[in-house]
């Protein structure tokens, strides 16, 4: 069972930047950590990191024919304002889990709404680097789930 | 670690309610699960439903005075329009974890707003009973990276 | 066949509250007069009332306990703010007429909204007293019709 | 005591149009039920259907010429669109009805508003073709107390 | 110099409904005087009144055909939903004035938009049926201006 | 297969109404030259025109009785404001293309919602009297195919 | 009878700004026409005008004082934001008539609204300087229908 | 004279919570104290304090039967959201004046507005705990008026 | 201590308007009355009035070079419109309370919103000249509980 | 006369994605008809496709600099989203036709606005694949018509 | 070149005021320096200041009276709700540029929209009193290059 | 001191596009007198365009890696859309003017919201190719005051 991981636009400045806020971790490092644990769970984690809206959609439409079980996606700013994600994510069909670092519904009413969220299994925002692990875990749940295991 | 989980209206419907959509779990069988659950996390959890946003608020009060490390809430309807509940929250000023069985950001416009996000660490939406379980590991390593564990 | 007549917040004041507008009957006179015309009707009429929330929402839940073949309910002042009350009507599944005394429709623009419609059959407002009966009579008409009577 | 019983645009396809949703009743029998109905409460009922804004005002305007007692109405998609209309039934002054036989309140956002409401005794939505059966009865009711029989 | 006056709904009820509001005088009264007025002015004023708006919009249309060098409207209910009696007034593109006998800035929210206004040359409202003179000699002195007198 | 083509309020003005914008072309002449079109794709078109919301809906209603296989309708004014036009189309059922002279969408904000393209196959704007051209084939597409040929 | 005619901000500028649209009167010849008329009328009318919201509010309420029958008042660009200014008029109590002498419901939204209007008798706009000549013989109309004569 | 006080949600938390924001008195000094400025003032208060709008509202309605001069009230997080609790003060028609300690105003959008304040004489915010002493003394000035002291 | 008492716009009026509803007491004779209180409070008050917001903000300003330590204003219709007035009192820095006469939260939606309240310490509303008194002793709690009195 | 057809994001899934709805074609398909009908219409037509709104804006700039005569576009998700795109029409002043596959007005809210129409020719919405051959020959003929053909 | 900068409410405070935020500088410090920038740059600057709403558009319309090239102006709060500001400005039509010493657009919601920008050259916002020289070269190299200098 | 100049979408169309708006200078020419300036100011600027958003973010991120001490952005259409770009500039910390050549509140309500304002210093717009320079002084300025210099 193969996940691909998907982090959108200014996750690549992760460790780098307030770590006070974010944490110390790079992007690399978390995305690593998770490898590790996907193993634990008996699933294959592949990530990718792009700045460009139109690389994610891309990158979603190929996990289709790179025959994924499902995609854990952390939209970054697209959330808010991209149709053209969320179209690709219900034209793929796989099953998808959404993951913020920070909580949006405490933050400016801009990041409430997520155009991805309609489309998703479900949505995990506020836990940090930890939400990539519980979407993980959840993902192959409902997987699991779904295909009768 | 003493953890409360506390469930809002009409979650004691659950098992003998569209079971097709819900899931044949009682709201009983899940929290019991999650007892066992927590044990393994090393931490003890006790849980809470109640029909009445005034108890809801009174129990999150004794929390504090119960010396509960933290709070898991799934506050149901009250989620979208309770002021009382969320001022509560803040209050007492326990770390919180916001948990939905079903994907309220993928269903009616009045379901999107919470008033408890901006006081909660964070939000689970979409993951059926396993949304709990994902909640006390967050809520865990939360309160342990908070402690400095 | 019994039905269950719901009344909400304020409305136990009918008779001694502003008289010259709600007329001079009690609810309890309003309600035993619906009791003598159910058995008219051939079925039977329990009442109940409670200015909580939470006594609404667990008055419903025990009418699919009890049996009720169906519900009438005036929900008062939480017709526009509850949307824990409508979550319990549509998680009960049983047959639900909303009645409003006085014309919503017709008063400030907050009391147009009714959280409790879009799960109900239908919605009567602006009768009076008389719409308990207008009520009564339509939902054993639904029922009838519903059970192929 | 004569009642005007008046029925907006598209009411006269009832019957022939969507039989599964609407039943296999014509507009035409359900008037005539009507018609029968009132004579056992001691009244008299005209009906008149038209898919005309204008006609329907002209024949509302005629119902106080014609000492009509009261008017019932079915405004159907001119509920929420016609000031017109709620200023003819407000010009005249005659005691009116407003009857829907779907759930307004449970379709679509810009159902949900009636310009005529504020001008009527009450609603009545969402009980199908006895919605009229209620409406005569309330109206007779009222007319009945406002005389002081 | 040939004037239409056209007026829209319910104004035909003037006179006989609420007269303490609206005063004493009926529109063919009212009319009349304006008649009068037109010929002191040096300008013939015909009138027409309907509840229908296809009849008020073919009207407009003929007013161009007949010659007309400028129409005055009070449109009643439809000043605030016709987009269609707007169209008209600029697809024929003669000189229009719009009146209204009430104060439609003081009353509902509702009736403070007008869809003709801004298609007009100016609007007129309460004043009550001296706001048909009002009318007229503003029409009058704008077309002469217009036409160099 | 007969096509119905209706045309809402103030289309007959075209050819006299501002040519430099709509063309030279009469209401006429543009519909004639359909109806030619038509025979060379092996169909037959009616037109009818009226500036009456009630007759456009009787008009729709007729189409039903008349064995018309679909309709095309440009609203006009009509298409923002008639909830009543819209509930008719859906309620006989044809299958129904919209078509405007102009692009809507570039137009007044008001000019932007159509009540009538949720009912309707689809929607043309902006190509002149070119549209009902595109309209009719699109149609004769349709139908075609839906029909199996 | 004295009536006050007061004009707000920009309205010095008459005649000497952009006089292709305003026209080549400047105010004071407006004023001083006016003045001639008023005195066919049989009243008397005084002039005021400032550019700043304190020193109309102060004139409205030296009318009081001063005894005059009414106010005209032209409020400008404070017509759509003065709260003050309505309080003023209303204050007083004095009939006043608003003036514009653009069609203000033409223009811009934010110069839709007036916070005078619902204090006014009626508002007349579009009808440039013979605005003032339309208000001044309907506001003398409107008071000498109040005294009786 | 007597006076019920009324507190609703999460104020009972006073004094143990956030202190430096709120001071260090908790509710029951605050009352105390309360009761002594009462007598010196020649009425006596009673207090009551409640996280279940139900509670609040039977006791609101409690008030009129135990004869109740009038209320003091600080509906705390109801405030924002409950029509329930006002109009358990409308329909039991005691004059109640509305206290905050903080300054709603000045805090988040949602708690500008009061459903309480239409019903209440006045509005008291921001004054912390001496809000209740003003509120008193304001509660019977307006007693003593209204009764001709 | 002295305190600076400022009065908006139409403040002046009172007593000679609309005795019924805003008391007998000219603003002078409140003013007078306020001095006695203030020298009975062992502080010393000065007023001022004007319907010029400009003036307003000059005397706001005055205010801080005048030693004052603190404002009590009643900005009348200047509350909900003027952001200027709101910059003056966060620039001066002055401890502010808000006083309005009427209820201003059960009048008109547009007098709901305060640009003043939210640089106030707190609002007093509906409580007539008795406000001023209010917010006389409560400004002056504040003041000694600040400066450790 | 050379045509470019560019179609956005997720166009490209066509045919594998759905195809009870999107039908059995591909795009590649879709696009190699039209082709062909091109060549009956006497002009080119070369295609694009991109999920990448950069690379559409690069594209458009491209068509220009190309001797495009004119653009067909279907710009998918980024319709409701991108003012770039919109922009780069606009820049480039060629003649632009805008594609929906499906009826986006019958669709969710948020696609019924398009960034993009009022910078087009018109729009075409809801005929599956047969919209690129409506949009070809409607293009064509605008292009002759404008250059006088 | 005389160019005219008018400075409006609160900005007579600059130095004394909150000195951290808006630094040590005076306004008069400011202006003189922009004078001698002025010498400079070949143009002769004056300088206004006034907290009065009219005195700000008394001095626009006596800079047309007096021969200035252009006006700078900083509204201040009344750059959000002064529709008759901005009439001035329109009015006069001097080349005019908006200047704020904060970043409007970073601040309070209702901090976002002016009323000045649509009529004035541009809008500089957010760099202190350098905006200043800023908007002084930009307007000169306007006026330079609109005369063909 | 190296300063990046990032122009996004479009702007590489200048001076062939519109010029009679635009001027007649394209980008690169801008970009190279900018350049030029820089020298004499004693900083160093780089350019780059793009009509790619990620390419923009991408940009922005190396402008931190590359030693950058400040940002100058043109975002064009992406400015009112992208709260991506947005999360870069803040992700980065780097000091950043805004700029655009049109003046943007004076176009259409859509272009009035930045996303990147609140993130930046300040905006400058309307003041065509002059904005940059005006762009590169304040930023020069603001480094130099924030280093002490």
């Amino acid at each position: 069972m193969r996940i691909l991981v998907i982090n959108g636009p200014n996750l690549n400045l992760l460790g780098t930047r307030e770590p006070e806020i974010y944490g110390a971790k790079t992007l690399e490092t978390i995305m690593q950590e998770l490898c590790i644990e996907a193993t634990t769970l008996g699933c294959k984690v592949e990530t990718y990191q792009s700045n460009h809206e139109g690389d994610l959609i891309d990158q979603i439409q190929r996990a289709r024919a790179g025959s994924f079980a499902g995609i854990i996606i952390n939209p970054g700013g697209y959330t808010h304002t991209s149709i053209a994600l969320r179209d690709a994510i219900s034209g793929v069909g796989l099953a998808t889990v959404e993951v913020h670092l920070s909580n949006i519904h405490a933050r400016e009413e801009f990041r409430h709404n997520s155009y991805i969220a309609p489309v998703a299994i479900g949505q995990i925002a506020g836990f940090g680097p930890y939400g990539y692990t519980m979407a993980l875990s959840a993902l192959k749940k409902y997987l699991d789930s779904r295909d009768g295991k």
